[in-house]
């Protein structure tokens, strides 16, 4: 039994608008030679004016020590246990290519792989093809491959080597074996039923990959696929069924649009600049009450390990936060899924500062920056009560008890 | 169904060192003229230079309110949830005089007491008889009592009219009557089961019983014991099944090898000063992922109720502190297992302060102390969850969810 986020029956249906900003990656490490990190780098004279209105704290993404992906990272600032609501690999992917995921879908992740002559591994990843051969491909399977009766068949690219396939049908089970042997030299693995009820989805998948290497058969380096990371996508409650809001994502990139879609929220379009996106969230602001705003560059510049590019896009950021204040919500945070410290390159479990502006709030001294946020009002929290705090301060929250 | 602290298989076998340093009962109370705890008033310029490098917290070592023993406390910072692996009283006595306990075997603690002609109880602790005059009766107790059949029987000193008894055999049990009445002038009670499956242990605890009384019959002082405090000892998953960590212990009292052992570690010694412990840590250092090294001091000067001797323990610590960094661990620890406030002579429920030095820490201003460390990154965080920041530190997680 979890124990529940918030008690049964506080939420209302009517309340305030709430606007939740992600900085992705924004959390960062000190720079060796000033100890000051990159959002205490950074010039953000709009975001430290704010903060000087707002209650401030600490997000621990998942749980202490544990560094999350952009699923979980985004699930847990949506008011969802990360470890509860599991997102498979293979969902992910779909999301991730922009793919509208039903409940009951089957996604799983293929890899290109070259096969030898007696249909051995002999790259699990065909080389890393580049990304126009390995589409090439893909075309050929999604108009060649005839899906085995009573599914329907999408099979996209994602990168590289790596697509995506997702099947529709009814019964479909994720409990089976990887093809992929995850080594080379060995033929792929048979996509074995792990228990009895799974095993006309292992007949069908069976069929399925024998068509594909058909298809495949006169190819140079792409002779196979291995399939990894199923995933029965099962729906989670909506953001309307669990705390009454009618939610709207504005995300320049699919992952994130994907992630929000998950928990019903729509999609306000496709931004093709952060610009875009805040101009958008103008346009769509107050026919929604809970409006998710992505900015991807902090994170991709911490990926790329760039300190000083890291420290410009949180500078960029805070130059659309007059327009995003202009909107008007009633609570407004701004946080990230979790920090992207460009000394690690990568995702890490570091707490990720936030800041929550609303009439309630309760102000303390200092910047937006992990140092005055650990000083902050809200202490060190797990980043799922966050929307327990925006549902209270938007008046959507009853007492609880008499 | 526990919350994992971890969520599964993120654990990597491979990784950087890591070395906890548990001051015990560091944590204190102001000192009521100067308004300083006992950290706060030591001087400790080598743990203060390594806070400065360090992200710094204070850890609840159960929940809030709650004053661990010493078993449940270093669990804790071991990665173990004191609430879910409990070590029954009887274990940890047996563990505490560095009995070695294998999973099956039971554990009762004895008072030796006083009986009168009749068989009620005169002293429940035969008048408190020095450790010389009580270790005389528990060897005779070894040497003349022959154990049931099928079973193998350990009779072990503690300290003064306390012993541990320690049955081993197939099928034992832990439900049962304790035979301490609890108070003077009733017979013991019988060592009755609890359930229909404990009879056997039952039946096998009371001509036990009845052999010890004869062997006793001709003392003069302690002509019985009482029993309690029965643990059945189950054995709990290991540091490296569970963490992948091959963990050591270097401490110089049985007790805290003990616990260690009870996940698994090996113990590098029985070192008979700090300062030979520290050595011991440098020559084994290297041959293990985890290690963990016992400081006693502080709190047996907190107990004592010495502020200023506890003060001087603190700092006899700091000066060995250049000598663990010597080392090398890539994650170094320094916490308690709890606090003894010498104003208390006891230990206690307060918060701990902790330290976690690696090359990804996020440190604060201020030297190792309470106020310094309740103002640290790391906020303040339940003990069992510091064994995952200690693996992400060291490179031991992966990425939870994509």
């Amino acid at each position: 039994m979890t124990r529940p986020l918030i008690p049964d029956s506080l939420v209302q249906e009517e309340g305030g608008t709430i606007a939740l900003v992600v900085m992705d990656g924004v959390g960062g490490l000190p720079h060796p030679e000033t100890g000051r990190t990159e959002l205490e780098t950074a010039r953000t004279p709009n975001l430290d004016a704010l903060a000087e209105e707002s209650s401030l704290g600490m997000l621990t993404p998942v749980l202490p020590g544990v560094t999350p992906g952009s699923g979980p990272g985004h699930l847990s600032l949506f008011g969802y246990d990360p470890l509860e609501f599991l997102v498979g690999r293979g969902a992910l992917s779909a999301l991730g290519v922009g793919f509208e995921l039903e409940p009951g879908d089957l996604a799983i992740r293929l890899n290109l792989a070259t096969l030898d002559g007696e249909g051995r591994v002999l790259d699990r990843r065909a080389g890393r093809p580049p990304d126009s051969e390995a589409r090439a491909v893909v075309e050929r399977l999604r108009t060649e491959v005839t899906p085995p009766k009573g599914v329907e068949l999408h099979i996209l690219h994602e990168k590289e080597h790596r697509a995506v396939m997702v099947l529709r049908g009814e019964g479909l089970r994720d409990d089976l074996q990887d093809t992929d042997p995850q080594k080379e030299g060995v033929a792929p693995l048979p996509p074995k039923a792990f228990r009895t009820e799974a095993e006309p989805t292992q007949r069908l998948l069976e069929e399925l990959l024998d068509r594909i290497r058909s298809v495949l058969e006169d190819e140079d380096t792409v002779t196979g696929v291995l399939a990894r990371g199923y995933a029965l996508y099962q729906g989670f409650p909506s953001l309307e069924e669990r705390f009454g809001l009618r939610g709207v994502a504005v995300a320049r990139y699919p992952m994130y649009r994907g992630v929000a879609r998950l928990v019903g929220m729509e999609s306000a379009g496709e931004p093709d600049s952060d610009a875009a996106a805040v101009e958008l969230l103008g346009e769509v602001f107050g026919r929604y009450d809970f409006h998710f705003l992505h900015f991807k560059a902090p994170d991709a510049r911490g990926e790329d390990g760039d300190f000083h590019a890291k420290v410009e896009a949180i500078e960029a950021v805070d130059a659309l936060v007059p327009e995003i204040r202009a909107s008007g919500p009633d609570v407004l945070l701004i946080t990230g899924d979790h920090s992207t410290p460009a000394a690690l390159r990568a995702h890490s479990w570091h707490s990720v500062p936030v800041l929550l502006h609303s009439a309630w709030a309760r102000p303390t001294e200092g910047a937006f920056s992990e140092s005055a946020a650990r000083r902050g009002d809200l202490g060190t929290l797990e980043a799922k009560y966050l929307m327990s705090l925006a549902l209270a301060h938007a008046g959507r929250l009853q007492k609880f008890g008499a």
